[in-house]
Formats: structure tokens, sequence, C-alpha cells
């Protein structure tokens, strides 16, 4: 496996990989590598002959208040990781490396992120735009792996890449979950004990939801539903929104005529736990 | 030549080109070629083995108030003169190819459009970089030509470039000016006679200040001078801004100690006309 710490030898190696006709897929992480990081790095080994992994904690992408100094860097562990599951290229960047000056420049979706996590996280989506704007003009990928548990990310990227003509795929994978349902996450590891006891609520709640609408409730009435499951299962938890939304515009849906994504963020001690579920309803007949 | 109006036959013309092992120049351009155009085809030429002009009105750079609807559309003479001067690939792609649907992401650089030509033209530069990454992201390639006239253009771009490891080398080319020493400019199609013969008033106040700058007269006094200037020799242009300004920063410098460039706006008839000049000013001594 190669380790790349520059943006040079990182492009290196891709062009390497480029000229003996290979694919390239690109993940994107923060590190703290979990089973979720893994399973994107197997759909990008199933579908491409060369898969970059990127490790970067990026900076822009985090508020004022939030956990930027305390957000796990395990890079040892993770480039082990990576060389266990076949990575070809870890590319582990300094900020240095990835901002050498202030950056003036931003890229921002306008709309997509004016509800769910964007509405309490303001310039959260513009730092992700940008840095993975940064990243696949580094790689230049042919697809780029994301998961499901960053719902809101995953369809702004999505739209930032084709508004942009970037021309990479976005691949969208699975969320992993614990056996008792709590999805993976790197801030899991912040829970205590007890909060991890409550954690589980996220997903039950959600597939409370996924219940109530298949037997044609509101979505009024789901929300309630899963903010009283969740009061009554994760009472440490501060509820930041419950919201059923349709999976391209973000919107909220109240009459379901379609498939929609039920999503939730719950503040739980110091970690901001997020989940969603789509909601696989059929369109109402015509 | 080839002549593509959608992305996927740019992507396969460039394709082939780099496949075949050449290296790749753009020129960007709104169309209504000119020698100044043309003189950024040579140098592109003379540097790449494949030359890509785009010929793209965009609308996103436009203000509400601004000449899109009028702005100078010769398709069939642009694209003979792309022919004739031996470009590889003409693309131009209408408007709906390139924004399919309404646009919702925006490329934005902070500060640099803060001054002379972004202060009346909000929107302009974030219009500007959003297509130009599009066109980086189709075209891919490795040098991109632009003219020192739209010196704050070419300011803003090489650093939307960078900050986002684009990888394109952006290349700036002297301004290419009529006998008279008018900067040529599609827009200079607006003037009536005796607007045109008021227009080189704005390349001869530019020189006056190079020389008054020179004999180590401030800024200020510069900027007075060619006030003055312009009052007498252009009576029917409406000053927009004269400035002196650091090269990198845009920032305006009062009494300068290295190079600075000169620039204006002039709103004259139809036409709002822009023209600069580098002051190859040496350094103060230590």
């Amino acid at each position: 496996m190669n380790v790349a710490e520059t943006i040079a030898e990182a492009r290196a190696a891709v062009g390497e990989a480029r000229a003996a006709g290979r694919n390239v897929g690109l993940v994107p992480t923060m590190g703290a590598l979990h089973e979720g990081h893994y399973s994107l790095i197997e759909a990008s080994k199933a579908a491409c002959g060369f898969t970059a992994v990127s490790i970067f904690v990026n900076p822009t992408q985090f508020g004022a208040s939030e956990d930027l100094d305390g957000y796990p860097r395990p890079l040892e562990a993770d480039l082990a990781g990576c060389e266990a599951r076949g990575v070809d290229l870890a590319f582990a960047p300094s900020a240095a490396e990835m901002y050498p000056r202030p950056p003036l420049t931003k890229v921002m979706v306008e709309q997509l992120p004016d509800t769910l996590c964007g509405r309490s996280r303001p310039g959260h989506f513009a730092g992700v735009c940008t840095v993975v704007a940064k990243l696949l003009n580094i790689v230049r990928p042919d697809q780029v792996f994301f998961g499901q548990k960053d719902f809101q990310q995953s369809v702004i990227v999505r739209r930032m890449a084709a508004d942009l003509n970037f021309g990479a795929e976005i691949v969208v994978c699975p969320t992993v979950r614990e056996a008792d349902g709590l999805a993976m996450s790197s801030r899991n590891a912040y829970l205590t004990p007890e909060q991890r006891n409550q954690a589980p609520a996220l997903h039950a709640s959600l597939k409370l939801a996924d219940r109530l609408l298949h037997e044609g409730k509101t979505a009024s009435e789901a929300i309630a539903a899963v903010r009283e499951r969740l009061a009554e299962h994760a009472p440490d938890g501060e509820i930041d929104y419950v919201q059923i939304v349709d999976p391209e515009t973000l919107e909220d849906v109240q009459k379901p005529g379609g498939p929609v994504v039920a999503a939730l963020a719950v503040q739980l001690g110091r970690a901001r736990l997020i989940d969603n579920l789509r909601v696989e309803l059929g369109r109402a007949e015509a």
C-alpha cells in the first residue's frame, strides 16, 4: 500500500494506476475508520481496479463550538486497517498540505443545506463540498463512495459533482450498524456506557416511523411518535431534529406519495449522533 | 476541427487527444472572437499539442441590468476563425447543455472580488469561477489561457484553481490592442464612431499613470491625473473606477514599493470598457 502525505505523491500514485489502465475509486474519510468505512472500501474494491482512501480531518467543516480538536485521529490503526483491506493508496495529508494559505475559495450548494443537519451546522456543507472538490481534483476518481448514514452529505455532494461536471459517479452505500442497530460512527467513541445503552433508540425510532408511514400515518404523526420513543428510550438525548423528507430535494413531506427519508439528529452527551432510514413507500396511484 | 455541442462530445475529443499523448490547452471565451482571443489560441498552440476553445456566453456571470441578451454571438464566424487558426476542438454548448437544471452550486472566491470590477458587478466573479470550474472539469486541460485585459478575472481564477487543486496552469497573455491603443474587446462593437474616437483615452491615461508612478508620484496623484485626462479626452465616458492595486492581493496601494497594476473601467455609451497596465516599479531598497 502506498501512503502519500503530499498531493504530488497522491497524484503520482493515481497517475501510475491510470496509465496501467485501472479505474480509480475514492473513499473520502476523516479517519477513525470503522466497519462503515471498510464497507465503502469493499465497494470500491469490487468496482474499481485501484482504491484510494483519503484520511483527513477537514477543519473547514467544523463549527467553532464543534469537536475538531477532540476528533479521534488513530492514524497508525487506520493505515493498518487500510493495508489489511487491500487499499492501494492511503492519502493522509496535513492541514498545511491541504490549505497552504488561508483558503479564499468556497464551493457552496444552495437550498439543500438549509434543512436537517445544515440548519444547526452553518458552513458545514460548504466545508465538505470544498474539500471534496479538492479531493476530486487531486485523485480524479471514476467513482466516489459515501455512506447513507451521512444522507444529507451524499445528496449535496452528488448535486455539487453534477452541477460542476466533475464526471465522477457518487455511489452511496448502506449504513453499517452494530448488532443493536446503532449506526457505526467515529463519534460513538464519545459515548459513556449509559449513553451507549440509550443510543440504539435512534434506529429503533426510525423503524417505528417506517412502520407508521407504511400504515398510512402522516409525517407529523410519525415524527411525534419518534420523538416520544426517543424521550422514553434515550432520555439523556437532546433532539436536534426529526424530519421526513424528499430523498432528492430534502424538502419536508407531509403526506408521502413515494419514497421518503426519515432522518434525525440527537446530541447524546459529547456525541452528536445522526441516523436515517429510507422509507420505500410506493407511489400513490394516479 | 472537431466542433462539440455536448459535454460528452467534448470529453470524447479531449480523451482521444490525451490517449494519443498530447497535452491539452484550453482557451475559454464568450465568442465574438477578436485578435485578443486569437493570441491566446496562438499561445496554447505553441505550448500544447491539442487546443480546445470554448465558446459560451455564460448567463450566470451577467447581472440583471447587463448586456446578456445583446452580447454578440457570431458563431459561424467564430468557428471559421478557430478553424483557420488550427484549433483542434471548438466546444460551443447551449445554455441548456451547461445548465440542464437550475444550478445550486457556486464556486466563490472571497475578498478578491470586493474591489475593481467586482464592486459594481456583484455575483459576476462567482459566475465566472463556477463556469470555469465546469470547463476545467469537462476539458481537464494542462494549461488555460486568459488575457491580461481581464486582470481581476485572471487573479481570481488563478486563486480558485490553486485553492481547489485543479492542477491546471493558468497562463495570462498580454493585452492585444488596436493601433491607437484601445484594448481589443467584443464590446468595442457597441461604440458609436464618436465614442470610438474617445476610447483610446483609456490606454493613454494608463500610460500617463505609469509615467507618473515612475516619477515617484503617489497613487492618489496618478489617479487624479488619469481622471483629468479621461474627462478631457473621453468626455462621454462615465468612470466606474480608477485604481492602483497590488498585482496579487488587489489591495489599493498608496505608495508603490514594487510592481502595481493601474486599472480602470469606463462606461462609454452601451459599452463598459476595462483596461489595465502593469507598472513595473522596482522594489524600494531596504
